[in-house]
């Protein structure tokens, strides 16, 4: 931590600060430069996450030095986390693709479109069951009995199912019948639920909130993995711009800053992010060669009668499709798929 | 809801919509123009919530015609809401101050800002129990502790209380102790909380997201007024934007629109928005000055030690000279304070 | 400037950074902390605008401490600049109201306004001879005759003017018929057109760009500055967000953020802000509580027929029931208008 | 065109509007929905570009339906538009990439460094002689003696240069000694250099500005196509967020966006958009993923001691590198290098 002080500020001002340091247990050291005094905290400066120190007198700013984070950190873990769902290494080599409809809607859609993604060589099922809607004149989801399709329709294809949790009471239903349990946009910062799905054991797919700046995913992670559970992936789905062309901007750099910020595994939606069909496949060609360690993609058969965002889910035979192109893409990056 | 389609939609494209507008029990009439063709639909364009129109072959977009809210619309109720709290009338002539720390720490502190911020003007009290804090390692508030010290405060100077849920599973505790329920910038697009609190007939004091437009916050009062309970007052509380210079961007802007768009009362928080106490006082004066119905305004009587946000916390001495500020420009504005 | 260093930076590494600064002739202070290693810079660090520290081996982050500006700090001139166009201070308690159409376009309808905002109390007409448009095919404005439409209606009423510049080339006709040269929005990063009104001595009106934070702008003022022309003040006209319900979103904080940082006079303009008449008087109000030196305000007697931006035109009549409320709100905050 | 009036708009009103667009030559069509009435406008709506139709009274909203630009759309021109430089095809099946310094600073660097990207398979030398920057004390760049030594670095390599140009002054000597005339984000929306450069023959690298929408940016395109110059590319080099942990945000999307919209050639630049030379590789294997004609990347043969962008610019060893990954890239896509 670097406290800077005003041109006019005081040894009296000086002292209180240093002071005040020194009370938290930690050592300091000035500098008095040509038209600034700077004072450089020595010690761990997350002592002094309850301080204001920019209110006391004769401060003019306080920059921090480290991250706010430790377990999500590269610094804590030097190699990759590889989060194994049953048998399934992401954040290993292969690029591991995760596709299914927006919202689950019948059981029957259901298990065909799973059937089709497997056939195309994706690994894992995606399904909304509880679906937080902007509207609350919009379909919410099937709920529990949609947890139940995506588990009938593991059982016919072996798929693993990974499906978005709402409400902190439904952790039960989703140990039970998810085998990743995601925590969406809108939620990154629903701090109760993040403490509640950091209490067991079981992977989460965290994806970023809509303006939240790679800091705040960060520590969102550290609160899942500060209460034990450190089977986080993050997954990058678009922020909010000024752009309204698309519905969101798919920020691709995060990718690469991710990884060398942090040790977990990163994926990236390219159906939310976009929210146009159209361009799910080139940004999901672009997320491979940036370096992203799997994919998050809407697949509907039939996109004019889907419930929810039917505007980005591509048909199957196009996610085949893709996937030749994405097999390319990462083999030309050092990977496979 | 229009309908404009691609200048090389057939007919077939241009009747396969019409057939399923049709279906839908909805209207639709034709409009060719010379470069596009328009479909206009007539009825409740409601019921296409759930119809992705825009993957239909031949179309190029679709603009809805209507607000997507109805209950929190002045078309709905062309008359202000005025919801009364204790007795004190908010959306009314009166602008009403709520005031008090950002997180409620100790039982004396709290009943001490308590009384001086009720000698000042203030109307109601507000305090933090349960803190939403960016990182794990943040000070979390007392929880029930903390809204014990807030009835203990209000037992002591009649000042009703605001705090903020976190969790639909303390909904009974907030509908013992608390006058007004706050659902914050980040839960309000937790439609999982906004359902619960929609249940009850408690105030709600809903805040506007980070990154929220005027549309979904609307939407976001919607759900709660859709469940039964119409008593939501909206909280502009700044912005997320490029500038770094201060904590969010206050959008005071959004006073007089929502004031036009919505019958329910707005109040201003500048002291979230900007995170700086130097800026609440202008501020808070520029928000009477734009028509706001109520201010929340952080008072700390002594924010270096504060543990949660002491930067943008105002000393009682000056909160009581900014009040004689406001009512000085609330009466210039045809309000009293 | 402050220096850290990775954790496995080594002694060559920070020796390294060291001799580069003790070459540019800065001293520079080292300080081991517990987890990273810091280097203080002593002395002028704008000797290091033409170094990239960052790209050093073992540096993690540099962060500057000193404002990047001078002339247009308020460490460097500590009271107001106020600046005398025509016998009118701009920057003193006197809160100055500029106002008049966006684009000049017949040599009547112009005198016409100039005398109904005078009525009114104006003390400075606005008018855009030069425009600059988004699309090619909008209306460009009058050039050079629009000027002299201005220069006509000032003999009529004696109200000196302010309008915008596009191009360098175009300035010797601005300094021989505008009081005030603007800069407009889109112009704030055009650094030659900086340069060439920073070579006069003609009082500048520097409006903030659509994305500048408030360094770019104070910078811009300072390339101004630099050049030998003090006479800046600077314009908010509203800054871009995700927000679509009104053009911009009037950002006040900044008005006692520069008062802070900056000596200049701060005028605000609503009108462009918001692009909507309706929010321009609520907006005009709050700029004025918020402490601003003085507004820029469209005025058209026929919005319907306006060739540029008439939908945040105000009528003349209801600009001056504007003033009044204006005068009230000022004196609220202790100025006059 | 599409004009929705409000629920109380009288017949009056609907006339008065309906009596406008006949004065203007339009045809118009009334729809009476539900609630709404709906006026669709038959005919060229750019007749409208000077009407302000949302304050006439009634009127509730307005909706264009047509894009504003007509010369650079894909409805004006359907095949893709490929331009030569030197014979070398921009906006074909060949990926071309454009390298050099940010900034021109001597002669023999200048040269050394357009020897190394042309051996490495560079087809355009890139290089800044003026230079926009942020602080008047920074590094201004060379002027005319800087296109000079790239002219120069031309003769001995071949390589085609592209240069950036501030002041339509200066259009003299660019058309003399730039191959391609780089219009940057600062200039997006300078009207008058955009007017300058399209009244000539020479192909434009029109940079999006740093919050500018496609929208905008496509207008800016027919600013210069409007005067007679179809030679233009667009290059994505990132836009203005929140988001601090890197300079700006790539906007990838705007690649395929930009393709169906446009018949114009899309280049990408990595290394502003990010300002760090670890993002440049990766973000320029996603801008080839994603479909983009051409890269503009900044290479340096000694970082530590460039004038300007020293951050983001990578020695050419790893540029080399970098070449051989991009070719493997263009191939999983369908393109060659």
């Amino acid at each position: 931590m670097i406290i800077v002080f005003k041109p006019d500020a005081t040894e009296q001002h000086i002292d209180h600060v240093a002071d005040r340091l020194r009370e938290l247990g930690l050592k300091s050291q000035l500098s008095r430069g040509e038209s600034r005094t700077i004072l450089g905290v020595i010690g761990d400066e997350r002592l002094l996450e309850h301080q204001p120190l920019s209110v006391f007198p004769g401060v003019e700013s306080v920059t921090p030095i480290l991250a706010p984070w430790k377990l999500a950190g590269r610094e804590f873990q030097p190699y990759d986390t590889v989060i194994t769902v049953d048998g399934i290494p992401i954040g290993g080599p292969r690029v591991i693709v995760m596709a299914g409809p927006c919202a689950v809607e019948k059981r029957e859609v259901t298990a065909g479109i799973a059937h089709e993604v497997k056939a195309a060589g994706a690994a894992i099922l995606r399904g909304g069951a509880y679906k937080p809607r902007t509207s609350p004149y919009s379909f919410q989801g099937l709920g529990r009995e949609g947890l139940d399709f995506l588990a009938e329709a593991k059982k016919q294809t072996g798929l693993p199912v990974v499906s978005e949790i709402l409400d902190p009471r439904d952790t039960d239903v989703f140990l039970e019948k998810a085998d990743i349990i995601q925590i969406g946009a809108r939620n990154m910062q629903n701090f109760e639920l993040l403490k509640e799905v950091g209490a067991y054991d079981k992977p989460v797919l965290l994806k970023r909130g809509l303006s939240a700046t790679i800091k705040e995913w960060l520590l969102s992670a550290e609160y899942i993995m500060s209460r034990g559970n450190r089977h986080v992936m993050l997954c990058e789905r678009g922020i909010r711009t000024f752009e309204t062309q698309y519905r969101n901007v798919l920020d691709l750099s995060a990718v690469p800053t991710l990884k060398a910020l942090s040790h977990l595994p990163v994926i990236v939606d390219p159906s939310h992010a976009t929210g146009q069909w159209r361009l799910v496949a080139p940004m999901a060609k672009a997320a491979v060669a940036a370096g992203a360690d799997g994919l998050l993609i809407e697949v509907h058969s039939n996109p004019e009668c889907a419930l929810c965002d039917g505007e980005e889910s591509i048909k199957p035979h196009r996610f085949a499709a893709l996937m030749e192109d994405l097999k390319n893409v990462a083999q030309a990056v050092g990977r496979t798929l």
